[in-house]
This record gives C-alpha cells, sequence and structure tokens, in this order.
C-alpha cells in the first residue's frame, strides 16, 4: 500500500490529495496544513474582510471533517511540516510542542506562497497586515474595523481588491504603488488609465510612482513614509507581492528554478525522486512564449495539485502544459481580466507588436443595458499571431471574454483567425460585431 | 474604373459594399435594397415588436444617406432586382413602375432568406403573420396589440422570442412545435427541457410534438387546427423556418448546393465568373464536419460580405473559412447557447459521442448574485475531441461560455485540453473550478 504525503491544504494540496485517492483506492493519503482550514480560497479573504462573505469559512470549499470522511484522507490540521529526509522518505511534523515522524512513499509540497514584506523600517510594526491565510480574515477585520484612514502599499491585484472593500467598509484609502500605474504586472498603462480614473472616481487617494520607505509609529504604525511625503494613517494593508514558499524544497534538495520556484517537469516531479510539487509554489511554463514563468494563481494550482497526486499513486498518467497568464480581478463594478502577454512584457522578451485597444458595448446598440467594454489585443507585427488581451468593462461578461482570447491565444490564433471566429450573436447578448471581433478588425490595420 | 452592384441592403449586403469601397477608393459601389431600410438588424425585431427597442428605425446602423454620404456609396431603397443578364453584366431593377438597367463589372448576391410558409389550408388568410424585415415591424405590432390570444407555431429561435415578448405585452401565448421538444434543430431533449420548463414556468401553452394541419377564419384567422385539436386565436406568427431567397442566383445560372442555398467557394465566389454571393443566401462548410451547411446568421453574413466585396474589388484577397454552428437566443431571463454540433446532429453523421450535462453556478459558491447555468459538452467517443456545446442560464455570460468553446471547437480541442485551457478566475467573475472546467472533468469519466 502506497502511503502519499501531501504538505499543504490550499488548492494544490487539496486537489492532489483527493485525486490520489480516487486514482489509487488503497492508497493511504494524507494532507498536512498549517492553519485549521482546507481547500480554502485566500482570492475570497478581501471579500470576508468587507463583509460580502460573511464568514471567513464560507471561503472553504470541505471541511477538514467532509475530507476525511467523504474523501477517506486523513486531514492534520493545525500542524507545520519542520523537517523532510528524503532518503529515509520522512517528514518531521510539529503540532504545538509535539513533533512526530511521518513516512511517505510520495511526498507532494504545495507549501503555496507567502506575502513579501520589504526590508524598509518599521516593516515589523503593529498595524501593517498582509493576506495570506484565511483563518486570519477575524483579525484582519477587527483591526481594519476601528481604523479610519487605511494605507494599501502595492496596486496589484490584492492591492486593488482591498481598496475597493475598504471604501465600502467607510474609510479614506490611500493606495501608494511605486510603479507609475496600477496592476503594473497585469496592464498596460493605456488599461490601467482606465482602472486609475475609475478608483480615482470612486474616492481613492492614489499615490502611483511613490516607494513607501518607511512606516513609523510607536509600537503601531501611525505614518507611511514615501520618497514623496508622509502619510498619517491607521493601518496598512501590505500588498506589494506574493514570493514561493521554497523551504521544504529546499531541505528536500529539489532544485529551484530561474524564477525562484520550485522547478517541476511537466509531470509535476521535483528534481528529487519520489518528490513532487504544485500549486503556487512552482513554476510553470508560459505557453506563449515557451518560457518558465512563476504566476501563482488558484485555478493552475488546482490543475497541477491533480496532476501531481494522479502521477504520485500511477506515474506518469497526467501532463501539465502550462499557462498564458489569466487573470482577473475588480475594482467596484469594474471587471477587469487579461491573459497573454502584455504589450510592455511582450516588447521586452523582444517581441515586435502592434495594438489595438477599443470601446465597444457588451449588447446590440438598440437594446437597454449596455455597458461600455474596453478591449486591447496585441499581436506579433511580422506573424499576426495574438500574444495578448486586456478586457476592462462593468459586466461579468469581461472575464469570459478574456477566456475566449486565453483559448485563441493558445491556440496560436493570428488576428484573422480571430476575426473570423464563430462567436455568437443575440441582440442581448453581444453586438453583431462582437467587440472581440471589432479589436480583430481595427488590429489588422485595414486587411479585414 | 470598376462597377460594384450589390443586392441586398442587409448584413451581408452593406458589409460587402462598405468592404469593396474601403478597398478600392475608385469603385463605383451600388447597392440596392428592396425595402427602406439598409444594415438593418432583423434579429432585433421581436424586441422592437414588444416594445423593448422603441422604434424599428433604431434597428439600423446605418441610414441610406449616411451610407451615402460618409461611405460614398450610391443606395437604391424601394428597388427591387426584377431579372440578370450575367453576359451582359446588366441587372434589372424596378422602383415602384420604374424598371431601369445598371451594368456592373462585378455582382454580390446578398438576397438573405424568407420565412417558410407551411402548404396547408389557410396558410393565406389574414392575421397570419411572419417576421422578415424590420420595415414591417409597425404593421406587426398594430395586429399584434389588438390581440387577447396569439398562436405561435414553431419553437425555433424566432418562436421562442416571439413567445418572450408576446408574453410580456400581455398575451396569452400558445405555441406549436411539431418536433416534441423547443429549438429541435439546436438544443437536444435535455437542455430543451430546460427551456420548456422555463416556457411553461411563465405561462406560454406549449403544444410540443403537435403539427398545426389548418389555420380557419373568414377571411382572418381565427382557428389554429393541430393533428390534436383546434384552438381559438386572435392571430398567428409563423415561424417554422426560413429559407434561401435564390431567386436571383439562380437566374444568374448560379450553382445551388446541396442545402439549397447558393453554392459559394471560400472567396465567395458562385459558380458564375464576376458573380459573388454572400450571406443568408449562401451555405457554409461546417468547420467541425466539413460537409456544406446552411446557418443563416447575421455575424456570418458581416463576414461573408466582407470577404465577398473585398474580393470583388481586389481578386481572391480574403477567405471564408466557415461556422460551427454557433447560436444564442433568450427566453425571458434564460439565456441559450449553443455551438458545435448537437448529440443528435452528431450521432445522425455516424458519430460515436459521449456527453455531460451539468448544474453549476456562476460565481464562487460564497459570492451574492450567482446564477444556475447548465452546461452540455459532447466529444467524440474514440478521439475525445469534442464536438459540440449548449449551455443555458439568467445570464449574459453563457453566450460568452459557448463562444469560448467555438474558438475550442474550431481549434480542435480534446476534453482534456479543454480541461487545461487557462480560463481565467476571482470570486465574483467564475468559480475557481470553471463550469466548463468541471464539464470537461465530468465529461472524461474519470480520466481528468
Amino acid at each position: 500500500m502506497v502511503r502519499v504525503v501531501v504538505v499543504g491544504g490550499g488548492a494544490a494540496g487539496a486537489s492532489a490529495a483527493a485525486r490520489a485517492r480516487r486514482l489509487d483506492p488503497n492508497a493511504e493519503v494524507i494532507l498536512i496544513e498549517r492553519g485549521s482550514m482546507i481547500t480554502h480560497a485566500p482570492c475570497g479573504m478581501p471579500y470576508a474582510i468587507g463583509g460580502i462573505v460573511k464568514s471567513h469559512e464560507e471561503l472553504m470549499t470541505y471541511t477538514p471533517e467532509e475530507f476525511e470522511k467523504e474523501r477517506n484522507i486523513k486531514v492534520l490540521t493545525r500542524t507545520a511540516v519542520v523537517d523532510v529526509d528524503v532518503d529515509k522518505h520522512v517528514v518531521v511534523t510539529r503540532r504545538g510542542e509535539t513533533e512526530e515522524r511521518i513516512t511517505w512513499d510520495k511526498l507532494v509540497i504545495a507549501t503555496g506562497a507567502k506575502p513579501l514584506v520589504p526590508n524598509i523600517p518599521g516593516a515589523d510594526l503593529k498595524g501593517i497586515l498582509t493576506l495570506r491565510h484565511p483563518d486570519e480574515v477575524p483579525d484582519l477585520k477587527g483591526h481594519l474595523e476601528k481604523a479610519k484612514t487605511v494605507a494599501v502599499v502595492g496596486g496589484g491585484y490584492i492591492g486593488v481588491e482591498m481598496a475597493d472593500v475598504l471604501l465600502d467598509m467607510g474609510k479614506r484609502v490611500l493606495l501608494f504603488e511605486m510603479f507609475d500605474q496600477v496592476l503594473p504586472a497585469s496592464l498596460d498603462p493605456d488599461t490601467a488609465a482606465v482602472v486609475a480614473e475609475e478608483m480615482r472616481g470612486r474616492g481613492v487617494e492614489l499615490h502611483l510612482g511613490e516607494k513607501v520607505v518607511e512606516f513609523r509609529g510607536a509600537g503601531h504604525v501611525n505614518k507611511v513614509v514615501t520618497e514623496k511625503g508622509e502619510y498619517q494613517v491607521d493601518e496598512v494593508v501590505l500588498a506589494v507581492g506574493v514570493r514561493p514558499d521554497v523551504d521544504l524544497a529546499v531541505r528536500a534538495g529539489a532544485k529551484l528554478g530561474e524564477t525562484g520556484a520550485i522547478y517541476v517537469n511537466e509531470y509535476m516531479e521535483t528534481t528529487v525522486p519520489d518528490v513532487y510539487a504544485a500549486g503556487d509554489a512552482v513554476e510553470k511554463t508560459h505557453r506563449v512564449t515557451g518560457r518558465r514563468v512563476w504566476i501563482p494563481l488558484a485555478p493552475t494550482a488546482n490543475k497541477e495539485g491533480q496532476v501531481a497526486g494522479g502521477n504520485a499513486v500511477k506515474g506518469r498518467v497526467m501532463r501539465f502544459p502550462g499557462v498564458v497568464g489569466t487573470a482577473v480581478t475588480r475594482f467596484h463594478s469594474l471587471f477587469i481580466a487579461r491573459t497573454g502577454l502584455s504589450e510592455r512584457e511582450a516588447s521586452q522578451l523582444g517581441y515586435k507588436t502592434q495594438s489595438a485597444l477599443i470601446k465597444a458595448r457588451t449588447k446590440a446598440h438598440y437594446m437597454p443595458g449596455a455597458e461600455t467594454v474596453h478591449v486591447k489585443l496585441i499581436a506579433e507585427e511580422s506573424t499576426g499571431r495574438i500574444l495578448g488581451a486586456q478586457v476592462l468593462g462593468r459586466s461579468q461578461v469581461v472575464a469570459s471574454y478574456v477566456d475566449v482570447m486565453a483559448v485563441a491565444i493558445q491556440s496560436g490564433y493570428t488576428v484573422s483567425d480571430l476575426f473570423f471566429a464563430d462567436i455568437g450573436y443575440m441582440p442581448d447578448a453581444a453586438p453583431v460585431w462582437h467587440p472581440l471581433i471589432v479589436a480583430a478588425r481595427v488590429l489588422s490595420r485595414g486587411k479585414l
């Protein structure tokens, strides 16, 4: 009987454990989680903090008890893995004061990512909050509810979503981003400007191109110091990025990739025999460029976990083909989605690009309830191959437009292929010239 | 200077004329339209009849005057083309009592489709209405507003949309469909049952598997007679299908295809030199089966018109690659979309199929405002290639889900390819396991 030990109960780990169990009913599967929840969704944390989601426990898909009973997976919560011996096939766990040694035949490392804390004075003051685990929601909420003025440091997905939620909570919100646009890792300056306008319009005090250099306070933070000024605040949400949690992988002797995340092949095997890794801790292959990237997102983690768990018990039965960089966020009613490469990324990688940014409507011009949608497409000039897409609008369909583009991009579509794609129409669902088709047409520079 | 004559001012014709003008600023472009409107959108007629769209004139994208002024295209409205001489390169037009001969170098036939009228007794009675041209909206509206009870004959897209609109107008609505499901050309029985339940729940008296054999009345219809009974009605909306208007093409000596629509190659050339055809009058290639099909829809017409118009002035500069059968409709708040082959179509064509029909939600389980979505996927058993998709739900995103599938299907995706597609996620935009991914997983029968 094979024993599979999975470290980390988030998307990748829970998915790996469930898959191993499903493919091998005789395997012993043990899932070890540092916190109290498994199958938790950190992506939902802003909404649990803001109160749209009533309890952080709703962010779980399964409780540990359900996982144990319904799936016959042994779940150890509040249990940290503090060491690993790959020769003896053992992990050392700690729960409270108790250490235990657990042997394994196959090990899946799904240790996820953790928030970056910048190495600046005052970063260890109280009141400087990060979002990592749904467990921490009640505590975060407690801190933020008392605050009048909150600084959000970092204008990525979490920063943008937290700024939205904090406004809804009635706070004065200052957002600091060292780059001169929001969502610098995701959007180009032209689309980011649409988001910035929306944020300012709703009342966020947006400080772009303004790097935070120090936090000050007596025990508890009360001032954010940037290169340009000093700001009185009651609390700080630190959202300057995340990094892969590779401690256990390093202890196991697994190679790290060029991105600093765990190196795995398409079978989710690390460089150490019998040791797999999946989720936010590992790097992935980008399907547009073929390069190694680190893009930690939940749907990818789920699928990687599934591949790792299946291969752990059955050998190389599944392959993870990589990602194209699809991601979605929302500020108030504005949905923001992107896939592929941004124009800046493409340029940095040496592509000569063409792009088009259009404004269109989500329904036929004569139907009520249409929303404006901004579509940016980026293509390689020499081949017409589509490299990326960015879509923004006050409708959930924006995310699906980007899903269409994700499939088109990973299928190697040219601008012409997209123009002739058989995309649907009825007056209340889309204009007869769908915004994506219009964008393809504009991008063709008269050829379509 | 080349002269291009385009017959038909709808989607295909207007698109052809505009494209010819754009690619050859020196060409003389003449657009001939039987009615008073061009770039009209018959798909919007139900909503203009029902009053959601205030005036049928809103269904136009451009007025004839705008087309003449802004595009330098000569537009002849209320003008029928009654004959054609391909040797002399002449069409004969009639406007009122006046006949005129117009020579052409290139002719584009975009004569569209017309409603089928069944050959049964009473089919020529007054009060039996068909939807063809937005011109006719005021007249149709006038008839229907006075009625208390309206029979809709035919459960296709127009029948379903008109039933919805007539309920909104406060009418008692009886819908007769000879097949034992609604949308028989689009959906399988399992997904059609979801639509039927919705229609019955809203009050449509649905008579499925009930063929209309006669209309009765003294001058004006007052009774619908089926194989099963007789029904008192005030008006009848006849929506039993459409057929291609091929009269002019036949006069020109152009070959008709196996579907009865005009045969064209991928350049939109008919079998007659210098004569092109596009839109609802022509047959297309199905990109899944490679077969010739007749699926008359506006986005296809637009693109075919563009190809025909471009090639008419520049030679073979563009190719139309065909369709995958994407279509969308709506009953009340239920959006209904499909692409590829239905399971029945696939079986009839000899494919051995597997399918999955799942129910999922449009957002993360903990977010408010999620809607239920039904996703059916159909795949070829031996290869796993996805052949078709049907999606239903109370959200506009349903149409976009099907657009994702249209691109996946025309790219030859297998179930596994779909599962690993990098589709986006954030709690308010989609669940972390997207409904399409869940459907792929279920369809894999445990392989994913």
